[in-house]
């Protein structure tokens, strides 16, 4: 490349978004990476990195080497590092550590002894804090000097003595206030925050439901740790998204379109193995009733859509459950009302499809009044018993703090055609006497 | 209630948050809730109305009637007043339109001109623009003039004569800029913008790519006609995750805790009486067997597991697509790569679980050679068409613009059923000789 070209490519990646610049340098093919990180400066990579995954950070770690990307790390967001450090070895951490400015690494190491999926593993602590008897104009003169990592924020902390956290001014109110007026003045007192450990979803919550900018980080005394900005809070918002689908799907976690065949089919098959153990539990229900269906074969027409219709019903009820979780704090009283609600909803369907599935029945299998009774009731019993175990199963895991992702769509299907099979059967049994005498 | 504790109850309720006011008013008994009201100044019962569903705000306005209703939109935030006039019938609409401002009555119907889910129907027109040759201390005037409804805004917009939008300053830049700078020195040039037609999960996923606090909305010309804070991207991510759930589960629109269970099973129902079809059509292929069945009884041990097999594998690919399509622009390239990846993928669980299912039926069924050869082969065909139909199914209707809601779980888990018998008994049927003859 001639050196006015260089300039211009140079001046044109100045103007662009980070977020441009990322899908520019995915777009290139990976023998140019390294030609075009180094036409950008530490700040522009520092962007960069932010915006790709960690596969493709640690890969222009590795090409800018130690020196020159401990002077990226200086300059990236400390939330962001911290994830970033997160992926790394042990060794390599303490290697980055050790060549950064102590004051940064002190702060990294405290972002880094947080769970991811807190409120401290998503909070940065680049944040300005400001005197509740500090003026207008003190507050506007910090901003000034910390301008260069406050880009993302919109609210100034008012914190004591103790660095506690006692109120809240936003830029909006310091840019149509005196100069001379006190911060104190000013400041909201009742400020909405959240503990260092509150789960990511609570916070996320939070932030949605004050239609927040960003909330502040406090721990047990109130003192103020960080700040969570909106951008995070819709991050987690699609992470809960794709484990809700995870869980009504079992289709294994982080599955995209990039994703590898192998890795793929490695991540499904854990799911797929159990649940083939499971169906061979239904196979060996049938081989239990063999003597009922070698005397009424009819029977078997109608088994995939008594035992379809029982894991469709109870994938229903699994998906109100998995989703209302997301909004509504589910207490005993909460969850109580909901299975009454899906038992009401199970005798309703119940009714509806049972009625017309013996009309059916009757009529397909040369009017046999008895087995259009049969099939009926069996129906009407299993969807109501569907609807139930697809509300109360994710219920009590939920209760039990099991991993929700045990309650998956396939997993209910599968029990719910265990269920509907034993049910369909025992009643075809129990009345296997008049069913053969027509 | 005493006059004191009449006031001090006003004084709680003006400094508690909109979205605890509205908490509070959802908690109490319904005949409390005009005596509620009644407590609130207009201001208040704005920011409350707009926390609360659709049936709960026209009650409210039911309760203010017509005149004091006007006062309170007059102070709602013009997008949500426009969303909650949508709801109202035509002559109510006038009605209240009628007694509004004639300016505000403007904007709100220019606003309810738009489709609900495009970045009109998203968009509020109240922000503040400013030209580019006015100075700072111009810029905050106007801040001030217009404060009390820019509350939630963080950006000032810089139009040029034809109100084109031409850049863009943010309430930072302003507090730490001197006074009499001109905005064009300060403004931001290569603005990013929504077209007014964009689809809403188009424009959230702008914000969240950009990780912006609002983004300004453009007519062809470029003309600035409103702004879409994040707080509405958030709502749409939630939505839109609904709307994949619901895909997956075919659990009908609008289940939420508090749905009564008539409306709930009505509202289910419909897929259930068509799913209970479909499953009659797997009922009369088994049917069709019926000779090769009553030869090999043993086969009917084996279909819940392989019908239920070829139903998970093609949830899980489902889900893929599903949860793709919200991040990815599918292209027809994009599309082919990842249905020649999933082709991979069922081959390769295919392989594992065929091999896997050989070995158990030879076992489990007296060593019979030939059963475990062709439940094993069985499996692996289904497993691949499982797999692929679970991607091909909601790729071509997304292609062809079906709602995609018709590419539902269950719908895909039915017909991977019917794939999944006719193959298997097909293959049955073919070695029908040799399975019998040992």
């Amino acid at each position: 490349l001639k050196e006015t070209k260089k300039s211009a490519l140079q001046q044109i990646l100045d103007e662009l978004h980070p977020y441009d610049v990322a899908q520019l340098y995915k777009g290139l093919p990976e023998k140019h990476h390294h030609k075009f990180i180094t036409f950008l400066t530490p700040d522009q990579i520092a962007d960069l990195i932010q915006e790709l995954d960690h596969d493709m950070q640690i890969e222009i770690l590795h090409k800018l080497g130690i020196e020159r990307s401990s002077k990226v790390m200086d300059l990236m967001d400390n939330d962001d590092l911290a994830d970033l450090l997160n992926e790394l070895s042990v060794d390599k951490i303490q290697e980055f550590l050790d060549v950064m400015k102590k004051e940064d690494s002190q702060h990294i190491q405290s972002l880094m002894s947080y769970p991811a999926d807190t409120a401290g593993g998503l909070m940065t602590n680049q944040f300005v804090w400001i005197h509740a008897d500090q003026t207008v104009r003190q507050a506007v003169d910090k901003l000034k000097e910390y301008a260069h990592f406050s880009e993302n924020i919109y609210y100034l902390y008012v914190i004591n003595e103790e660095k506690q956290l006692v109120g809240v001014v936003s830029y909006r109110d310091l840019l149509i206030a005196d100069m001379h007026e006190v911060i104190e003045d000013l400041m909201f007192n009742r400020v909405v925050s959240v503990h260092v450990d509150d789960d990511q979803e609570e916070v996320a919550q939070t932030i949605e439901r004050y239609d927040f900018i960003a909330v502040p980080v406090v721990d047990n005394r109130n003192k103020l740790l960080g700040i969570i900005t909106v951008d995070d809070a819709i991050d987690v918002f699609i992470k809960e998204a794709n484990e809700d689908i995870e869980k009504l799907s079992a289709s294994g976690k982080d599955i995209d379109f990039h994703t590898k065949a192998t890795t793929a089919a490695v991540r499904r098959l854990p799911w797929l193995v159990l649940l083939l153990f499971i169906g061979l539990v239904s196979g060996s229900i049938i081989s239990g009733f063999e003597e009922t269906l070698e005397q009424v074969v009819a029977l078997i027409f109608f088994m995939p859509m008594i035992a379809g219709m029982t894991g469709n019903t109870g994938t229903q009820s699994l998906a109100v459950v998995v989703r209302g979780i997301v909004t509504t704090n589910v207490d005993r009283k909460t969850a109580f009302k909901l299975i009454l609600r899906e038992l009401r909803v199970g005798i309703i369907i119940g009714i509806t499809c049972g009625v017309l599935i013996s009309l059916i029945a009757f009529l397909w299998q040369d009017q046999n009044m008895y087995l259009g009774f049969v099939v009926g009731v069996s129906l009407l019993v299993t969807l109501i018993v569907g609807t139930l175990a697809g509300t109360i199963i994710p219920l009590l895991l939920y209760r039990f703090g099991v991993d929700p992702a045990v309650a998956s769509g396939p997993l209910i299907t599968t029990l719910n055609d265990i269920f509907s099979l034993m049910i369909y059967f025992g009643i075809a049994t129990a009345f296997l006497h008049q069913l053969v005498s027509l």
